[in-house]
């Protein structure tokens, strides 16, 4: 699982730093989440193959996660794009979309899909026999989702010394990797974790920006590998986290530590601080392993 | 009066080039024209103080000229601005950006007012005591204007040295700025070309941009200062131009010779070309005096 920072601050598009954007790769999808104004040049200068995106997850429509869409969908089909597009966001983005290309008189090449989100329950938006993306319904100034991106356990490892050893035929080895328990002939019961390891925890990410400081995203988040929470501003900026419903770098660490999240990585930060090394330092007092996103940082889990 | 490029290449932002904006200062006024994703951004660099800018100038709705504007709606919202903003463009420029600020729940704190642009005529869409600014109808794949920008001829410099030798009162002096001839007491009558010197030539600037090859405009660009006229291709490809209603090097140099310009200033070029001299050379081949627009570069007349 691999993620790349295309812009991760606050508020306004400036020189020196982009509005938020991500590409998650994961099980050789290319997800793109969010989508600021300039995220189309951001994917060029990270060379991001612009064919490899197929699904695009919009947290909400301010213009700091949104305003770059319209832009991309455009590029996309000045580039001859044939593949289907995959468009996950709040109600009223289809309308804003196909408005400005019927303004410009533009029709896409290829099929463009809208999934609008209304529901203020977390609901399975994307799902194939890899991967699971659900959403992760945020408060915010107006209607907002993260998105929580799961790999699906497919099989358990087979412990096969074991398996020998009950000289279990390989028909039933399929049945033990899915987890089955295993009958003997002589009517012994053989437990499926006797016969396979556990697999590997798989990776999950969850993406959650902009919200203000909830708990009530806990019980779907739970023991994420890795958090992405937005930090706009610092604990001695706590009331206007709370006006601008935003969150703090302190209260990101407590839900990652509620959460008994892996990995907290942090993001949209105002644009008000000179040195983001402030957010780490101030999440680490809460907990422990806090990355700190920045515009082209990578990370791979 | 001076012109500064933020973008002038055709189709889709990139690491090194921008879509079409530019940013004209003339009798005080800073007018916007165009809007291509990434203008704020441009802005900043440029060191454009968002504040001077009160009217925003949209050719068409195509993204490479547009989709740079509800960003800075929203950019100067953020900022706290004011100012009334003023945006001149095709109609449905409204619907779009009122669309766009719903779906964010976000209005301006500052009055923002639409002039939607529907005629086929060429029509003056402001003016004050200095300037005025008229539409260009242009020929596009949408309905496209480019804008005339003119300087007012205030006033007459007085010839002090002849009023004098008259014995004509001060009084008059408005008079004769104004153009007026003066009755001396002894019933002759005094020309005003005699009492003032011809005013310098006022300055004048038009933005033709995008549109196919077209004579139409010949009227209203006549002697021309400046004349920005798009140059989407070199002659080569001068089928590509009439498919997709752009123009060559070779016809921009043809219509800034017919409306005797002073001064033809290209832009707009595709991405496909590496050496946007190539441009200048071919022009210069029909209209000697040609400047290369250039992201970044400055003009000032």
């Amino acid at each position: 699982m691999k993620i790349k920072i295309l812009g991760c601050y606050a508020a306004t598009p400036r020189t020196i730093t982009n509005p938020t954007s991500q590409v998650l790769e994961i099980k050789n999808h290319m997800f793109l989440i969010d989508c600021g104004e300039g995220t189309q040049v951001q994917l060029r200068k990270h060379k991001i193959k612009f064919s490899r995106i197929e699904h695009v997850f919009i947290s909400h429509l301010h213009g700091d996660h949104f305003f770059g869409l319209i832009g991309l969908i455009s590029t996309f089909m000045l580039l001859g794009r044939e593949k289907d597009l995959h468009i996950y966001g709040p109600k009223g983005i289809k309308e804003a979309i196909l408005l400005l290309l019927k303004l410009g008189n533009a029709y896409t090449s290829y099929n463009l899909y809208f999934h609008e989100l209304t529901s203020n329950e977390s609901e399975i938006v994307f799902e194939d026999n890899k991967v699971r993306v659900s959403t992760i319904p945020l408060k915010h100034r107006v209607y907002t989702n993260g998105y929580l991106f799961e790999e699906k356990i497919t099989e358990r490892p087979l412990n096969i010394a074991t398996i020998l050893n009950y000289d279990i035929d390989k028909l039933y080895y399929n049945k033990i990797k899915m987890g089955g328990d295993i009958t003997l002939e002589d009517g012994r019961v053989i437990a499926n974790t006797e016969l396979t390891f556990d697999p590997p925890l798989p990776n999950s990410y969850a993406f959650c920006s902009d919200t203000v400081y909830t708990t009530t995203i806990l019980p779907i988040i739970k023991n994420v590998k890795v958090l992405y929470h937005e930090s706009t501003f610092l604990e001695k900026e706590a009331h206007l986290a709370e006006k601008t419903m935003h969150t703090t770098a302190k209260q990101a660490a407590n839900i990652a530590k509620l959460a008994n999240a892996e990995t907290l990585l942090l993001g949209h930060y105002s644009t008000r601080y000179g040195d983001i090394n402030l957010f780490q330092k101030e999440a680490q007092e809460i907990f422990e392993n806090v990355l700190l996103g920045d515009d082209g940082a990578a990370f791979e889990f």
